[in-house]
């Protein structure tokens, strides 16, 4: 089920970036600033990876115990990268007795996708 | 006019990755580098004002010796920008006279968004 809820726990640096999509306009220095921010947290492939776990997980929600071993990294490497996604605002972060939990922001890749191609 | 034949234009990275959307399922490992790569070349600020000036310019098509100005980077700094997004699919380039042209690839920015969110 999607609620509006969702769209205020978009914190991060995707909720910042904003405007016409790149083919329908040239991008401001800052506009392309934030989205090359934005592109770089993605364009790591154990962070792709990471992500495609979570975001096919049941409710699009992983803990963290449940990362590492699939993309064969140490825990600290992995907590790296999530906190990379988390900062980019393509995850939500909760702790939850011992470990910490990682939901998918399901509408962030749908604004990168704005961005590139258009509503 | 969007004819057929751009489609054979994808000779680039972007044309090599394929599947599901990473939020349906898990990236592979060589899914999730091939996605990497072509991330990677999109995630620079002056990567993406150049592929946004040539996106929007009449035609999807602009002169290498229109886009120096608006970018305010040396012509080898821009030369260098137009082959990474020419590699990565992103662009096509002809040599015209002097100049050389970079053609947006339309299909290319559609592939990766749909990668990221479903077709």
């Amino acid at each position: 089920m999607v609620t509006m809820l969702e769209v205020t726990d978009i914190t991060g640096a995707v909720g910042e970036v904003c405007c016409a999509p790149l083919v329908k306009e040239p991008l401001s220095q800052q506009e392309a600033d934030q989205l090359a921010v934005t592109l770089k947290a993605l364009a790591d492939p154990a962070r792709l990876r990471l992500l495609s776990i979570v975001a096919s997980s049941e409710g699009q929600e992983a803990c963290v115990c449940d990362l590492i071993e699939p993309v064969g990294l140490s825990q600290p490497t992995v907590s790296h990268h999530l906190k990379v996604l988390t900062a980019a605002g393509f995850l939500t972060r909760s702790k939850r007795g011992t470990w910490a939990y990682y939901r998918l922001v399901p509408e962030a890749l749908g604004q990168v996708s704005a961005l590139l191609v258009g509503a």
